[in-house]
């Protein structure tokens, strides 16, 4: 395998993240490490699926995707690996890596089951190290995958929330907010670029005018682009949308579409 | 050796652990480079203390593990090399490595002062960079030990948070507040497990259960369970324990044993 | 190439360095990848340029250093590649690059205009994925710099702050708080050592006396010492400097030097 990426809720401030390279450079020495992210918010699962979703396809096949956003750690909830297209998704089946594995085609799935592949002592508190860690690894570096455990059919599926027609509208919400402040939404890009294309944002009283980069509004103007993701953002150039304009996850919104051309 | 560990109070927001990394990546190119934490609280000795006490029993021998929480950088205070079991300890003589080595066999032990290991100009801000990270990559990369310095017979130890006994009780403390807001104590796990297992730990008024895992109780409840470095922890499931019941390092707590079957 | 280096003001909270991770993971196998900083402030391209300055002379030669703060991203702002004693830096020619290229030899300049060397899909707000990463991961593995694109003559250089003499007075500024509360300067350390030399620095109405090293005043108490970049900088032993006496980049500070001996 080329590398082993790694997305928690672990933050930065403690041990844990090293806790798991040090598990890691035991099994695999010398595979490569990648953070994809620390920063989801405790026990977010749905921002940790959207984190997933967002970065995954920008690598190549051939790595063991590890996420821990585990909030039954220690219950009766099932651990999984995932096969798709020459990488493995590692974690617990509690939806979180379903929104990375929403269009792509799927191999084996396994649950984690073998306990002579985790640490010698499990804790009931930090699976990630004790678990995850070790099977992500031996995946890795070789592991025939039906030692992980027993076949799984399917796993759980967060449900990727959808659009809404009204008439001459379209409603969506926000799906993440960014660092940057900017909001991005569940509203694809390619909406922009239809017969009748999406003319703005509507965010209660707020109409948010379309445009192609954040520099095409002066400083301090709110705007929509196409984002990064594939769906449209809401941002205000030089500053900070979410602040401003106090946008936050879960928030409805509406595109309304130009009047085509008589 | 296998990989250079870095554990600092730098943050992430400066140049500083690049700055380290770029040292390193001179004098070692090649070598894993893992950063256990840079969450430290600056000039926080036992924090960093604890932190390597947490990560270090999982990384496996041959490595070096370079730790720099130093206020009193430039000052009089000696840097130190500790050996052990086929790794190396480096950092500030301040107590720093003291926990981490605490259960270890010690080997040989260098001071560092062998000036021709160091950056060709060292500032009286930043050992980390000047001295430390090269000492570690020439340590790394097969430098005999010999050169690093006199031989020192011990190093600074700091006196690990006992515990005391009053009639029925055990009193310990809090020794650490995790990301997640959960309060890890000094009160070892196996307190559950003997002939008059814990019962409940005492903060205050608050009688907090023992449970096995944080899902053990009802979202938004108050639960101690056994933690991952071998010690009860203090969690709210799905909550921020140490906002909520206002933990903070260095309080005391009380476990109350479980009355004997009669 | 030896390695790739990471500047950004991206942060760690979302996916956006993990995926920047992922593009040159595909193209450049293998290869290191060393984070100088997230951290710096969104859009700061002073800040940017500062991090760069402060840890670029500590790499070995043979790097490519990509940096993006990138608040023009998707507008027709030129992005550039220059060349410096072995190594290549990478970014949007905003000025970021400038500061770390100020004492260096300048080969080659090339615009990043080879759209074959980019992503398939070039959004309007993530060229830190779609154009910078993967030219840096071809340059670090053998791409021929003609093919990157058309020939520069300069690239756009911030001005870097200067000093003003006013009789027995220099007065120069802060341009850096750092993670420590720390506010370095731009008057260079040398000052402390000539033939009158500094004998303290003046913010407003307080006179804050030079010394080697923080711990050679006792805790609480402003000093000023020179600083690990050259300059000297403002710290309060084991304090917070920039919090307790309210320093912020860009106040303007006076060096008083020493009278000669008579």
């Amino acid at each position: 395998m080329n590398a082993i990426t790694l997305t928690t809720d672990f933050g930065l401030s403690d041990w844990f993240v090293g806790t798991l390279r040090g598990v890691i450079l035991r099994l695999a020495p010398g595979l490569p490490v990648i953070d994809l992210s620390h920063g989801v918010p405790a026990g977010d699962i749905v921002a940790g699926a959207f984190t997933l979703a967002s970065s995954i396809p920008f690598f190549p096949p051939g790595c063991v995707h590890v996420a821990v956003i585990d909030p039954g750690v220690g219950s009766a909830r099932p651990a999984i690996a995932v096969e798709s297209d020459g990488s493995w998704f590692v974690g617990p089946d509690n939806g979180l890596l379903s929104w990375a594995l929403r269009d792509r085609p799927i191999g084996r799935i396994r649950r984690l089951e073998n306990q002579q592949l985790f640490l010698p002592v499990v804790s009931q508190t930090f699976h990630g190290r004790d678990i995850f860690a070790p099977v992500a690894a031996r995946l890795a570096t070789g592991l025939d995958p039906a030692e992980l455990g027993p076949e799984a059919s399917d796993f759980i599926r967060l449900p990727w929330p959808g659009l809404q027609r009204h008439d001459d509208r379209l409603e969506g919400g926000i799906v993440h907010v960014d660092h940057f402040g900017n909001a991005l939404t569940n509203l694809p890009n390619d909406l922009t670029q239809g017969p009748r294309p999406v003319a703005a944002l509507l965010s209660g009283s707020l109409r948010i005018p379309i445009a192609t980069c954040y520099a095409d509004v002066p400083a301090g103007t709110p705007v929509a682009v196409p984002g990064s993701t594939g769906y449209l953002e809401i941002a205000i150039n030089r500053g900070h949308a979410a602040r401003t304009l106090q946008l936050v996850r879960g928030q409805s919104l509406q595109a309304e579409f130009s009047r085509p051309s008589p």
